[in-house]
């Protein structure tokens, strides 16, 4: 709670709280788009977008296009595309790790069922490219949605790419940190770094300027991951709207569970691998791992991983034009090191 | 086996069999982009692939484009991208329904496991988008790509929604014949509309032409989806490349078990409904429900159906230039009423 407090306090005045307040706006009109559609995608589809989360994706898109010197006005319904795949991804998540909550409330798969939520995923998967060919100013042109249509497919493509990575993973604490890496970029970094690109390409021809938000959303987006396996170690459960133990009853190698195995002593080393086994009860399973990740400093050097990418994606910004947008974009990085949207 | 000889016989000098044999050519562009690949995505891509299915839509994308007067030179990945977005439900679909058995082989969900065949059907309809804003001729512009995108995006959505009302209609043998083919156009018919579609547009400007062949793709796709029902009554599992009982262990109404429930008298609708709910033995239940379907007539009544819409698919290519691409289409459409592909 306080640091949500900190956060709004720090950036009353600044291009964040405006960026963040545009999810409003957003979330209005996807409800314009969902709302009360009669068929069952299109309900399902609305419960797994209305109440959206941050819309974190959406805006980056809106905000790389102003960064380059492009306009937002028109472009909600192409910037929209790329939340509906996120959340087919999260969709198809949560029947995976079986997660029966999503967002402080039954999961799609919970409350609609397995096939259903199979199904409706790949429907949110079809939406994003509907979305993205469909009506748009007449500003944008044919090699734009063209070049959009194929940075989001390829994303999503890195994206799957990274699951089936991570679930190689699965149960194995001898990952390494390149792979963990890998895995981070391709399943979460390769999403916000098309936001970024897409955004950019419907701004400006400029292609080192496309490029640079397109590394900056990438570094962003694996900070973004490690911030995320963090969470599961923080005291404020209701940010996440997933139980704390859900990393870890599915067995996930995450980057403080990692560095936390690499520094620690035999006895500590076998407590994680029991942990991870599930040799352990289950509520002392998760009491064990939190212990041994603060005592040997994992969850700090994950941490410090995760605040070297913000900096990095920082760097990036140096070589986009100087404007309010690109100082939002700045903003964004550092809220991102704080905590996760 | 008597069939296959059949239609062997009947066509072998005509476009039908060089349509067909088109898929071999087909196959081995397949192998070409997907063998070997070192991933997860990859090599799952590949097993689902390869060897593939008749490759009838990337077969329709090709002709339809010569019909209409273009040249299938060059058009060869983005014919292919309709196969990926096909062969990505089919791997849905068998964890929705729990098949083990996928053209006489193990399903992916069976060779790799439920997590993996998720993600990689998401891959897969990802690489559909990614082949069409892919590499290609020089001859298709910008504008060609925007609106094949769209055409399989839309369509993608509308399978989806057709699979959807499907399984609100399981058990239910009180579904509509009106409901059942709604279904079928959308779960069906639509995927083969957007290949004549795609194929058309790549291939012409002339939006009547383009109209008349999505006409005929979704006729011919419906009738497919009716010719698939009639098959699990058919003598020659081989050609299916599932069990016989999948549909009924599924309890899914499809069209000759509707019709027949329709014209069946009480006891044999008592029966059907046993059947239906799962109360026979599963052996005796097939046995049932397959001798029903023969007494009642309502087999012959689903392939009437599936007859009268392929003449109204043929009825379609009159509006096409007279050529030999549109004569094999005429013929896809009479090989279509005898079996299915």
């Amino acid at each position: 709670m306080t640091i949500v407090n900190n956060v709004t306090r720090e950036t009353d005045r600044s291009g964040l709280t405006s960026f963040l307040a545009g999810g409003d706006l957003l979330q209005r009109d996807l409800l314009g788009i969902w709302g009360g559609r009669p068929d069952q995608l299109g309900r399902i589809a609305e419960y797994a977008l209305v109440p959206a989360g941050k819309l974190l994706r959406p805006l980056l898109v809106l905000e790389s296009a102003r960064c380059v010197g492009g306009t937002a006005e028109g472009l909600t319904e192409l910037a929209l595309a790329i939340e509906y795949l996120h959340v087919a991804t999260l969709l198809h998540d949560d029947i995976i790790d079986e997660d029966d909550m999503r967002r402080g409330r039954p999961s799609v798969q919970a409350e609609f069922g397995v096939p259903a939520a199979i199904v409706a995923g790949d429907g949110l998967i079809l939406e994003t490219f509907a979305a993205l060919t469909g009506s748009r100013p007449a500003s944008v042109s044919d090699a734009d949605i063209v070049a959009v249509t194929s940075v989001m497919a390829r994303a999503g493509v890195g994206l799957c790419r990274g699951q089936l990575l991570e679930s190689e993973f699965v149960g194995d604490l001898d990952c390494t940190v390149e792979q963990y890496l890998t895995m981070a970029q391709l399943k979460t970094g390769a999403l916000f770094e098309s936001a970024c690109r897409i955004g950019a390409i419907l701004g400006t021809d400029r292609q080192d300027w496309i490029d640079a938000l397109g590394e900056y959303g990438m570094k962003l987006g694996t900070a973004f991951q490690i911030r995320d396996d963090l969470l599961a170690f923080d005291d404020t459960p209701a940010l996440i709207g997933k139980p704390h133990e859900s990393d870890l009853q599915n067995r996930r190698p995450t980057l403080p569970i990692l560095l936390s195995y690499q520094r620690a002593a035999d006895s500590e080393r076998k407590q994680l691998e029991r942990a991870f086994r599930g040799e352990l009860p289950a509520d002392e399973s998760f009491a064990v791992v939190r212990t041994i990740v603060e005592t040997t400093g994992g969850r700090d050097a994950a941490a410090q991983f995760a605040a070297q990418l913000i900096a990095d994606a920082k760097d990036r910004l140096t070589r986009l034009p100087v404007g309010e947008s690109t100082d939002t974009l700045a903003e964004i990085a550092g809220y991102a090191s704080r905590r996760a949207f």
